[in-house]
């Protein structure tokens, strides 16, 4: 079968041996895989990827990341056929997402981070039958696809420790921005301020729900919390508290993940701010601990999400709570993927590109 | 009266101007004043301090650091007089504790961070009426002495999200770690492992009474989360979880303030930790973002106390709750106070000094 390969650091398209269902596995077709920023970074840096994921204690079951890869962990897929043993619970030509992993006899495999077994950028995969979800009737496949990246949101959202004033700020609408935004207003958080530089990145924020979308070249987003009632300082704070009138606690998500944006939302962020760091850096950075502590910040870095939270995504996307039509702008066959890699370097020219192995 | 003033990043014994105690103001005689790790820093580094706290939005309401200060903040005094219109509730010739801070016509000075009112390093001072505290009868000026250090303690262990399972690790076992041991077992967390390189600290430690006290050159104290029943790595977590298993929070003080202290402790604690930083680190750190987000570790940044946390500490340890006896190695007059600086640089020959300006 055709695949898009990662080899010697570039893309190219390939055939690749076909597969075999095993015991508690399906045989899918991928209709449709989203292009994520950790692909665009693993494309040139996955040995670094997987050696700061290896000191972090992660498991990859022995992944080799010079080897040939398949990217691709955002996608919606079509039941071929099962494996033996199997309930066949969900018939074949059923439509079904699942959290990227692959449980075999020989571990767990990370879908799109195995040499094992492909990611969404190959004409069909194999998934844990046990792990699947039924794509609810009526749900485009475009939008089902997206249930990956909008999880990433729903769990950064879980881990804010927001209260009924709580004024939210998210930093950067890439694809990550959008989810949190997304999930912040499923959950009837707000108001939810929103900061991109690109035009294009703000009005998906727009439509996503952001009740203050701001452009950082002309103004500050942080301009915005004392008009909101959250006071910045902690000695204006403490007084407000003195005098027995509450204000919302401020929670900043970083979805950004460059050098140097931490430490500028250290600074600029309200005292006894909660920044959701979700955005990933993969580089060393620098931070004054000084000032965080002075302001009390509590800094939550969060990674992923849980199969309940997958499924609470896929459920708001499908129900409707979660309005995902319009942030698919482009959509490419399988010997279009390098070129996408290339062009989602450009903020304004693309938000998600799909991959269709069928087109 | 005499004093202890900071001078051109000295410390020399003068005379200073005789205070007058305002409305709302008590005067009161110094019996006993600790030194402070943020004395030790701000003797030789006060500019760069304020310059931080400042860009942190923190109110000193006009510090100039270049001119004389006389610090100390970790005092217990007598009650000598009382200004205008006091309601001299508490005597003269009551003992007394206060948060560092005395509200002034101009604003609030932060004693041991003024140029206009001393703090614990002079014979008198003047504090607020409304903010001093009555030491309970008996309670020994050296303990009430240090209400101020184990407050910062008992503020660390408040902003630790614990559970009844939690496994706390206290890095660093000077004043600052000593007063987190101390909140933890007053709050019946356990078990308390504590690692610091000095036995004298160690033997503090112990007798605050850390569960585990572990010598970091001789083995890492991160080596215990497992025989303590966390395991460290997220997959192992997530095993534990599927099975129905549950494990205590871990949770990290962070008590010494070094560059590359915090990134040792991102790629050392189990996953899921919360760190709570106490340490003040002065200079610019590094860390590595993509390994705190892999592991979802947390980083609380603490500072100071309310007053009702102060409050508590004084009464913990009046009532025998934290038994803070022996704590104090060595005490000092007003003109022994400069030598006590250069002494306090080595952990091993003090743990805290007082200084009682009539010795």
């Amino acid at each position: 079968m055709r695949a898009v390969v990662r080899r010697n650091k570039q893309l190219v398209c390939d055939e690749i041996g076909e597969l075999e269902p095993a015991e508690g596995q399906v045989l899918v077709r991928t209709l449709a895989c989203g292009i994520c920023g950790s692909d665009l970074h693993a494309l040139h840096h996955m040995e670094h990827m997987i050696d700061l994921a290896r000191r972090a204690g992660g498991a990859d079951n022995g992944f080799d990341p010079s080897a040939d890869t398949v990217f691709g962990h955002e996608f919606c897929a079509e039941i071929l056929d099962h494996g033996p043993g199997s309930s066949k619970a969900l018939k074949a030509g059923t439509r079904v997402v699942s959290v990227p992993a692959t449980l075999t006899a020989g571990g767990v495999e990370l879908l799109g981070f195995s040499n094992r077994l492909p990611g969404g950028f190959a004409e069909r995969m194999l998934l844990s039958e046990a792990l699947v979800l039924e794509v609810p009737n009526g749900l485009p496949t475009d939008q089902a696809a997206l249930t990956e990246p909008f999880a990433v949101g729903f769990h950064a959202v879980a881990k804010a420790r927001m209260d009924a004033d709580s004024v939210a700020l998210v930093v950067g609408c890439g694809p990550v921005g959008l989810a949190v935004i997304a999930a912040l207003k499923a959950e009837g958080h707000g108001p939810v301020i929103a900061a991109d530089f690109s035009p294009r990145r703000r009005a998906a924020a727009e439509r996503l729900g952001a009740d203050i979308v701001i452009d950082p070249a002309r103004e500050s987003p942080h301009d915005r919390w004392e008009g909101l009632g959250v006071p910045k300082a902690r000695a204006a704070q403490q007084m407000m508290r003195m005098m027995g009138r509450s204000f919302g606690r401020p929670v900043v998500f970083e979805c950004v993940g460059a050098p140097g944006v931490l430490q500028g939302l250290i600074e600029a962020a309200p005292a006894g701010a909660q920044i959701i760091v979700a955005g990933v850096c993969m580089e060393t950075d620098r931070i004054e601990p000084s000032i965080a502590i002075t302001k009390e910040i509590e800094l939550t870095f969060v990674f992923g999400y849980t199969p309940e939270e997958f499924a609470g995504t896929l459920r708001n996307i499908s129900e409707g709570v979660i309005d995902v039509s319009g942030l698919v702008t482009a959509k490419v066959g399988l010997d279009g993927v390098a070129d996408a890699f290339v062009a989602l370097a450009d903020p304004e020219a693309q938000v998600k590109i799909l991959v269709e192995p069928g087109l």
